[in-house]
């Protein structure tokens, strides 16, 4: 039998601070764990310890809200400071309701609230914490780092957790990639009856990151890191940003 | 170190015909793949499988299309016939474009052409797979099916891949269930800084359904069903019904 696809959750990954060496951190903990980076392996971080190692904190003391701020923070209850921050962070409001802005962010990705993140911060409702400026950056710069302390280059995941449309819940999602083929066309592949297969582009990226989340637990479990093991080395890897549907192109944006 | 999440692929899976016991393919596939149910096992299936067992095919020569058929298909230049068919598991027609009608389903699901499957089909371009008529009715009968022969009832996923807002590729998503908790909420329970959590609804079935569909694999490989094995059994399962979110709360319908 081929063997199985696999998830393991690092156990007592430490608490990442601003400026931590994350690629140390996570080499250190997989050492921890008895687990040595093999081909193919792919490395899923949550985006909330890379935003934390990046210093991606905003104070809410620092912010003044401008009249824009003001008015969305009227319609929607929320703080004009927090307004202020996941407006700086957004291209534009799609919709809103009580305590609720869901925004295009400056990567494209529809996210509430800008993907700014209140909970697990240290000093909260002094600060929060931002996406990575460039989560695909950041996850080349992880495997990079990965690569020279183990000598060996994983693939990486940064993922989050995300509500969407139609559905009840948040679902994970590639934020950032390096080493994976996010978007996987398989148009023109046959069937297994020679047919010409029809839906043919799949969000492979964002499907990891959800197997990942289910791997990462929910709440205070935790553990933001898990090694995903069993797939093939990718030949032709494509971002997370391969994941954003262009606007012009969203019957529902 | 805790056992890692793993997912099993069942090499070999036959061939499934209208009428198939389905359990009974399911138990002796595992058997030839040296697996052994066990406390907490999850069974996931592609829809398809489970279609073509319960002989869900509707022939498109028997179709006669009506005014409002023959509209769409105008708009969109797709196949009266297939039209018809679409309307026919539809509540209504959330967008067109050509090729494709976006439909909320009889049970609730915004998928494009109502989820109605022309690929690995017997006799292609005759006869069309639709989705199961109850999927969580389907995944409990499974569930029964399985304890029945082996002794052990699994969880049981049913999985399907569909186009998503804001994102580019289809993602895996749960349709039926047994004995999965498919919507988890977590308001209330604290993070690590002691703080109650603000995000707090997850969608775990999808996100358990997208796992299972990258063990899978896409295309031409034929490997539908997928052993979960290392989540805690859950003590309070809802069904993949939970996680479709009622229109009159859903801001992208």
């Amino acid at each position: 039998m081929a063997p199985p696809l696999t998830l393991h959750a690092l156990e007592d990954f430490p608490h990442v601070k601003p400026g931590d060496d994350l690629a140390r951190q996570i080499a250190d903990c997989l050492a921890a764990n008895s687990l040595r980076l093999q081909p193919g392996d792919i490395v899923a971080c949550a985006q909330k310890i890379v935003s934390k190692a990046e210093a991606r904190y905003a104070r809410l003391a620092d912010l003044i809200p401008g009249a824009e701020a003001g008015e969305w923070a009227r319609r929607t209850g929320k703080d004009p400071r927090l307004v202020q921050i996941t407006l700086d962070q957004a291209n534009y409001v799609l919709r809103y309701r009580p305590n609720l802005l869901v925004v295009e962010t400056k990567l494209g990705m529809v996210m509430a609230n800008a993907g700014v993140d209140q909970s697990n911060i240290d000093g909260a409702g002094e600060q929060v914490l931002l996406l990575p400026e460039d989560p695909d950056r950041s996850a080349e710069a992880l495997a990079a780092g990965l690569e020279q302390i183990s000598g060996m280059r994983p693939a990486v995941l940064i993922t989050d957790s995300v509500g969407r449309a139609w559905r009840i819940g948040t679902a994970g999602i590639a934020i950032g990639a390096a080493g994976i083929r996010c978007v996987n066309d398989i148009r023109g592949e046959a069937d297994m009856m020679g047919r010409e297969l029809k839906v043919s582009i799949v969000g492979h990226g964002d499907q990891l990151a959800s197997a990942a989340c289910v791997a990462m637990g929910e709440g205070a479990e935790g553990t933001p890191v898990v090694l995903i093991r069993g797939l093939p080395p990718e030949a032709e890897p494509l971002p997370a940003a391969a994941l954003v549907r262009p606007a012009e192109d969203d019957m529902f944006r």
